[in-house]
């Protein structure tokens, strides 16, 4: 076990998220260890990004099958890379002998008066947007060693989240796939959405490696990207854009009243939207609660 | 993933704790999953007691190789009970395919304005008590039915850690053993401490079971009783003795300047102390950090 006092950097509420990675579950069990430390703490800090919150202390526990002192020192530094360029302050148990696995506990604070970001918030009117570029990360397989790096090493949008608290009016992270998390955001709102598939941001990677038609299948239901998908009322679109979210988003669709999730392609004719796609990430719970 | 915004109960520091349990690692893979759900919330529990903290919240992964619908049941009527009865909110993600394990997340309060217990504030001349009775768990597998429950189905002491707050100078959980944990504590005091061995609390059951010579042994090395061990200044013993710890306590030593621990047998002989005893639970990291 480890256990820490921690006294919140900020009043009010606090974020806290718990991912439980196992090998040949959530990630490959060849993965180079200095990724798994990263990815371990980046889809941590993603939880927490979507919920606008600036991360603070994370507990760490990992098992190995033949821990060796090569291995946990490259988790070690990887995940001690991204605790130190977030100022997380960590304990992080010895790697223990057993299946492996990485578990993360994360604790966050809300600086500011702005409320956190919900997944319940969006309202019919409100444009859809999402930052950096999608599919890379489903791309990865198929695809060169820029996609790789997508799938591996996941920047989390901590400043975007961040930003975005008293600007967008939901948010959540892609790691289920777009269409699958807006799903979420648009059930818990109560509302559905049109997308148009021409403004999905796709990398060049993954348009030479892919071609645009599948590029865009991969952004609408490939998982792992780890971007944000928010919503914003029309009227604070220049608020957004004057906001420093340390990374570029993309208008891609809108809020509407009817329920569902539609797609249009360039021409402006109705494309199939993919169903939930099933990837190594766990599915999400419901709403983080207060 | 697993998240959540919490706003704490009370002002100040809060508690947050995480346990990882593994098949063969830290329990046996053939356990009742009602057991399991208890022990895995009730170790927890534990970690705040052991601070004096309230549990509030928890968040709760399990895996299982073939989850049934009746193993997710009692799991969950498991942990479920034990949640209710401590007024804990526990947010549950349904349990994945995976290698056998459980990872709970735990975060508690302080209330009133007593501060955290530390393990690092014994003081010579303190009083070494224990709650309740030592032993048990490690005299299960050759001890009858009762001894079985306190393995599997340990009782967290929330009251005597909240209770402790105003009253111990230290305290920690005894998980890897009495000497084991005393030893943690001592260090990180920069004391030592005598015990008297024919003052351990030791169940009717246990000495039935072993002798009194052998249960002896059990209750100074054997892991996995989750009591209390906890430090008292003389001058406090009264405050002690009207205190609501919801378990019997007994005084087994005395904190020392010199370092090191040392056991006195029933006639006043020094008797060999156990070394640090290995067992299902893992290691504890360093002193809970603010």
């Amino acid at each position: 076990m480890t256990a820490r006092t921690w006294r919140p950097e900020d009043p009010g509420a606090v974020a806290i998220a718990l991912d439980t990675l196992v090998a040949d579950v959530h990630f490959r069990a060849d993965v180079a260890p200095r990724s798994l430390g990263h990815k371990a703490l980046a889809v941590n800090l993603s939880d927490l990004a979507a919920m606008g919150a600036q991360p603070r202390r994370a507990l760490v526990h990992a098992a190995h099958p033949a821990p060796s002192p090569a291995w946990e020192e490259a988790f070690a530094a990887g995940i001690g890379e991204l605790a130190e360029r977030f100022a997380v302050r960590m304990d992080r148990r010895p790697v223990r002998t057993g299946p492996l696995l990485v578990s993360v506990e994360i604790a966050g604070t809300f600086p500011g008066s702005a409320p956190p970001l919900l997944r319940s918030g969006a309202r019919p009117g409100d444009l859809i947007y999402v930052t950096g570029t999608l599919g890379d990360a489903a791309g990865a397989p198929g695809g060169a060693g820029g996609l790789a790096a997508r799938l591996d090493r996941p920047e989390p949008r901590v400043a975007a989240g961040l930003a975005l608290r008293s600007i967008a009016t939901s948010a959540i992270d892609v790691s289920d796939g777009l269409c699958a998390d807006l799903g979420h955001v648009l059930r818990a709102s109560g509302a559905g959405a049109t997308l148009e598939a021409a403004r999905l941001p796709l990398s060049g990677e993954l348009c030479a490696a892919f071609g645009r038609k599948q590029a865009t299948d991969l952004a609408l239901a490939g998982g792992d990207d780890y971007e944000l998908a928010f919503t914003v009322p029309p009227g604070r679109e220049k608020l957004l854009a004057g906001a420093e979210l340390g990374v570029a988003v993309s208008r891609i669709g809108v809020v509407e009243r009817g329920p569902g999730l539609r797609c249009l392609d360039g021409d402006g004719r109705p494309r199939s939207v993919p169903a939930g796609y099933e990837h190594f990430a766990t599915p999400r719970s419901t709403e983080p609660q207060e």
